[in-house]
């Protein structure tokens, strides 16, 4: 049994999300279709992570196991041409036995899009959040900073799976501006339910002064989800980029 | 009466492009039932061109004649709510009463998008030609840069409707790489039928070795249209610049 890794693209519009689920069309099962006829057997993926309904990925991490003896090398082309356009596999590599795309996964990025003119963007529907009121992209940068280091996020989690503990470590979390585009990027070692889309949230009322950037620290500590601000829609947000373990030769795929 | 212009941005995917026809559904016929709706009567736009089924405009100028009482400020949001999300209205400017949107218009711009990878990007599909082998953008350049001028470009339009003169002037034809994006940029004050993306397919032959640039002059002196490039698709092309005659005053809406 070969254990393959693929790295992959989706725009998440049609899809309910990446899990696999009943009366719903996710990413995962769209891919593993399109895999169990390539390779000729049944397939499961474990993916990098749950996006949710609408939630991009600019890359995505997936694994399976196979015997099948397809050279790898063709594996994108083979799979591209059974997928639809708007998922895509870059690249296929092998990987040691023991790789998992979630649990060898140390670090992810996700990247939350604000359209921020008077008027919206019709190229940029589902693609990010419109809002139309002028914000300060310095306030949003102070507040954003407020969520790096090792926290308690529970203040920004929706309710969903119970988690053993939800301490995160945010490695960075900033927010610039480039014309009426307004992105925020929030790097962590894992992310709780809704945690980008509620921290976006929260960083948008510190931009309306709906809340202080100085009472985020107080408002993470405090664990209570209705101090914090409202969960962004899904359109605005990708999965932009990853990190795996050194030893799991992952880094070749994905151009770190 | 009043001569109301109004500025859009669309996203031509879903439209059999402007101009109103018969069992289609266009985006003049969607902007009409809107305005219609507003302004309480039937109404009929002027576009600024015709463009064809899947092919967008960043910016786009039609104008309406009414005698309704309505704010013009107002305009702009009283139109977005009644449009789907990928027509938006982004200004609305009462002009003179003989500005028509498309004899008063003296130079259009359309830019053509090629994404130029190894394997296709799935946020650009219909929004970018996708072409996977490396295409050379100095030949390409070089190539388009003999469009420019004042000539007969009936090598590069297509069977349609007959016009008068097949002489148009390019004021400039350009292209440039930035990453995986190739962008073609062509200015001229007229096209003629699928001229931009024949053109497009043209360049492209060059960067294929299937022409020399140098072939170009009189490849258009001869008007033979079998001896161009093909008609590249729709999704890549953008109408994307307009300047009107400095006396109707639509430069302060287009922000030239």
């Amino acid at each position: 049994m070969k254990n393959i890794a693929l790295k992959l693209m989706y725009v998440g519009t049609r899809y309910h999300g990446w899990q696999v689920q009943k009366n719903a069309v996710t990413v995962a099962e769209t891919l593993e279709k399109a895999i169990s006829a390539v390779v000729c057997h049944p397939v499961r993926v474990t993916g990098c992570g749950r996006t949710d309904a609408g939630v991009h990925a600019r890359v995505y991490i997936a694994n399976f196991y196979t015997a099948s003896s397809i050279p790898i090398a063709r594996l994108p082309l083979a799979l591209n041409t059974r997928l639809p356009d708007d998922i895509v596999v870059e690249q296929a590599a092998e990987v040691p036995p023991e790789f998992n795309a979630i649990g060898s996964c140390v670090k992810k990025e996700y990247t939350y899009l604000i359209y921020n003119s008077r008027v919206r963007n019709a190229f940029y529907v589902d693609r990010a959040y419109f809002y139309p009121v002028r914000l300060n992209e310095r306030v949003m940068n102070r507040a954003a900073a407020l969520f790096s280091g090792t926290q308690d996020f529970a203040a920004v989690q929706s309710a969903g799976t119970p988690v053993r503990s939800t301490v995160r470590t945010v490695h960075y979390c900033l927010v610039k501006r480039r014309g009426d585009l307004l992105t925020l990027r929030i790097c962590a070692d894992g992310f709780l339910y809704n945690m980008v889309r509620t921290s976006a949230g929260t960083i948008l009322y510190a931009a309306l002064d709906k809340l202080s950037p100085e009472d985020i620290p107080a408002l993470l500590a405090g664990g209570n989800r209705s101090a914090a601000g409202p969960v962004l829609p899904p359109g605005g947000l990708y999965l932009s980029r990853l990190w795996y373990r050194e030893e799991v030769g992952t880094d070749r795929i994905l151009g770190n």
